[in-house]
């Protein structure tokens, strides 16, 4: 098992970061060649998924994600704590923090259209988050 | 690899148990310090995420999920089999039955406000859920 | 490690494809008793997840993702590239393409209602789709 704590610095909500190439570097350090590369982010108002990493794609994932959680309506979670990020809580929880990826020969095992990304979502700007990535040799 | 099943008995729809400490006891009997923890629920109206654990935030979280599959629309599934329980399936299916997490040191790698939670979709009530836990160590 | 490509053709857009079958098959092949299975599709416009099998749950199901993407509002990615599959992609996204199943005495531990299936959410029909399934023994 090799594991890399990936970080990476946002700067707004809705921001879509390709981590894609933060993952590459992590397996060449580890030189597993077969495998499966694990990540995990770990805060409750951030996200990981695939996505093809074109900006009208991303645009319209966004407002997916509104439909499911609007900006304009009243969240419990603001009432209580004031913070708020009540939507952000709610889109990650929808998408999930988790995503395992086959390695095969080094690489990758992904389609050509079809990058990692990180989503920011929390609504408070400028943080750094944690990615734990682990791989794991068998 | 370690492998525990828990078992969770549920009350309601829209009922969600955080199930963290049942993770963290399993780990502690697999002596395991470094891996994966890998749950899995195994019914297909239910489903696992992570959220802070917060009942503004649980509360909103149902409010979402009644946007994608409500409760005031008719369901095929209901009309053909008359459980109704259409939307449970729907939103179990959305959200996943699967979630893996990074384990350092014999420590869950989760963050401070991201608790593991089982989602009751279910309409009928009064259920025990059965929760595979695997760990994996490498 | 096991390692399987399963390929599957599919038809039209929305069609939901049980890939039971083909895991067990992998499982059966690989001789593996326990451990996890890993299946992750290498597409955009295809995602993977748990849903009983029934006829009327996969159409209140397609009914649910078009309610996160409907098929009547207009798509950036689709102005930007006229390829028509933006609402593909969101949904994708949402669902992602990897699942994690449990392996015990050779069966996969799923519930009795809980079939593995292939979306297929591309608006350009006739495709053949490549799923990756690993098998982790440990």
């Amino acid at each position: 098992m090799f594991r890399k704590i990936i970080k990476q610095t946002t700067r707004k909500e809705g921001e879509i970061i390709d981590i894609t190439p933060e993952i590459i570097k992590a397996i060449r350090e580890s030189k597993v060649q077969n495998g499966l590369v694990h990540l995990f982010v770990q805060h409750s108002t951030a996200a990981l998924t695939t996505i093809e990493f074109e900006p009208g794609v991303l645009s319209d994932f966004r407002r997916s994600l509104w439909i499911l959680a609007p900006d304009n309506v009243d969240y419990a979670h603001n009432t209580r704590w004031g913070d708020g990020n009540g939507r952000s809580h709610v889109k990650a929880a929808l998408i999930g923090p988790s995503l395992t990826l086959p390695l095969g020969e080094g690489e990758l095992m992904c389609g050509t259209w079809q990058q990692t990304v990180l989503l920011e979502l929390d609504v408070n700007a400028g943080r750094e988050r944690t990615i734990i990535c682990t791989i794991m040799e068998n």
